[in-house]
């Protein structure tokens, strides 16, 4: 069945009961609009568009994948700012020959991801379209935290980060080269959470390691829990990496009008970005620093904080200007939406 | 020039030197995540998606009109839960030839648009995309009152709308038609919010009429006021009427568990919809019934209160179901845009 045999308002119903509503959605999906709870007397709201064929490709993800990493890269976000995620809205286009298989796959993907961080899916707006649009909202709750911008960042401070680096570009990159095929993680919504942990061995094992990169780009794992914890903890400027660490730490720079110090050392290449830069003769280090779509959080603390896991302090925060790797100032780019170069 | 001459930041930072911030902005464009003021302790959400060629055409609209349209048809359904609107936010893919005047145009009708209720454009997120689409996301603020649902009407109250029906229909018919050429009303940001009272004689009335339906199709004016002031009236349900008041009051009638019983001599042809009608030989009150776009607020009241200008009562509520004009069942249709049908 397709969702042009059920029709906008079957689409509607078919979503809106797969979805439900947690405490803080005081109206659902069903109305004009709906209406949140925002006790904090603040609310903190990203928007993202995502394209298929530029963001996405559906032959090579799934459609419970899109919606995780749909839902992730808002969340994300939210919890960048310092806030706690309560909603997200998503305005869907497709084509009218979308199996209510995959539509269900993608509006599982969503939910499932809110659910990580207790939001939910409090509305949206479906349209036809000839391929398929996502237009995702996140709105988040402060809880009388201080939002954390990019330009409080100053001198003698560290930069700390939380969460991968480089993985989704090496998955991207393996995938591109077809030197893994867009079958090597099976379908949703297996749970391969704890692929990159397990001890592999044997004959499968570059496979297996290179499966946990192509299953990074399709579906970032923020650790949710860092952006708000470091609003606790007392960051000063914070930011998820989206297009990649030196161009976002980039945007901390400028927006603080400081000079960022990495130490090219500070970052372990695990065994999946080493076996994935073998295969492709690349270099691993150039994932991690220009890489986008993992969604780690970018932060920086007064020196005098003592970071708890999983903080890995990566550079320091010195006068001047822009982003400096090992006393270099930055020469590999990140990702520009028109220009679509790197360089 | 195009936006793929500027590049990706270079688009964000035009875009947003054009977007001046309100007071209930607290922190705008240019991080993660924007910061509004809620002072409710609760906030109003609804998200549209736009899709060139299906929502409009930039042959038949200007950039100026289409964000005017798109920024009008979010913020109206704010105005219709009874919630004044604060902020919009903008998901934006286009092509790189995308001209920067056109760009240009279209930030300023979205900010033209928000202007005439206090609201802003608080952020966004750009991509390039085959074709235009627009993800739009608005916000509002309750002030204390309860949100008017579609659920709340009951029998012995009365339905009455505010803000013109069919305009937009008759215009899109006119344009489908080629009966008016695109450009019988010139460009943005002219002032044509007068138009429809003007006094207008000579060879040219006709075509002036006609070209009152055109702009209405090209961008709605809801009458935004109408919707916190039927809230404090005592509204017990209202909506904005996008998809066709029929098929509208239906989501109402079916809601509410009520039937609504509409006068179809309560709906007053104008000379606009008069001249098209005998143009294009169709039947106005069908336009009225049936057509979307125009964006009118329609409300149900209980009957012992004093409607104001401009509410125009337009029927009742009774026992039963469905929606039905002078005793009939209706059988007109709206806008489904799956089956993209009418019947």
């Amino acid at each position: 069945m397709t969702v042009g045999d059920l029709g906008e308002f079957g689409v509607i119903g078919r979503i809106a009961g797969r979805l439900p509503q947690g405490a803080a959605v005081l109206l659902g999906p069903g109305d004009d609009a709906a209406v949140l709870s925002a006790p904090d007397g603040r609310v903190v709201v990203s928007t993202d568009l995502l394209i298929e064929g530029r963001h996405f490709r559906r032959n090579w993800s799934s459609g419970y994948d899109i919606g995780r990493k749909a839902a992730a890269q808002n969340l994300s976000d939210i919890a960048a700012m310092g806030a706690d995620p309560t909603a997200i809205f998503v305005g869907l286009g497709m084509p009218a020959d979308v199996t209510t298989d995959w539509l269900d796959a993608l509006t599982d993907g969503f939910r499932d991801e809110c659910a990580l961080v207790g939001a939910s899916v409090a509305g949206g707006d479906i349209s036809r379209s000839d391929t398929v649009v996502l237009g995702v909202t996140a709105l988040g709750d402060l809880g009388g935290r201080r939002p954390v911008t990019r330009s409080g960042a100053r001198p003698g401070q560290v930069v700390a980060v939380a969460g991968r680096l480089g993985h989704a570009a090496a998955g991207l990159a393996l995938l591109q080269a077809g030197r893994v095929g867009p079958d090597v993680v099976s379908g949703p919504p297996a749970d391969r959470s704890g692929a990159e942990g397990r001890v592999v061995a044997g004959d499968g094992e570059i496979e297996e390691w290179l499966s946990v990169l192509v299953d990074a780009h399709r579906r970032p794992r923020p650790m949710y829990a860092c952006g708000p914890g470091a609003a606790r903890l007392g960051a000063t400027a914070m930011l998820d990496v989206s297009d990649g660490l030196l161009q976002d730490l980039g945007h901390i720079a400028e927006a603080s009008g400081v000079r960022i110090e990495l130490d090219p050392d500070a970052f372990p290449v695990g065994p999946a970005l080493a076996e994935a830069a073998r295969a492709l003769g690349a270099d691993p280090l150039e994932w991690i620093l220009t890489g986008g779509d993992d969604h780690a959080f970018a932060a920086v603390f007064p020196s005098d904080i003592r970071l708890p896991d999983p903080w890995l302090v990566i550079g320091r925060i010195a006068e001047g200007q822009g982003v400096h790797v090992a006393g270099r100032a930055d020469t590999w780019g990140g990702w520009d939406h028109f220009r679509n170069s790197r360089g």
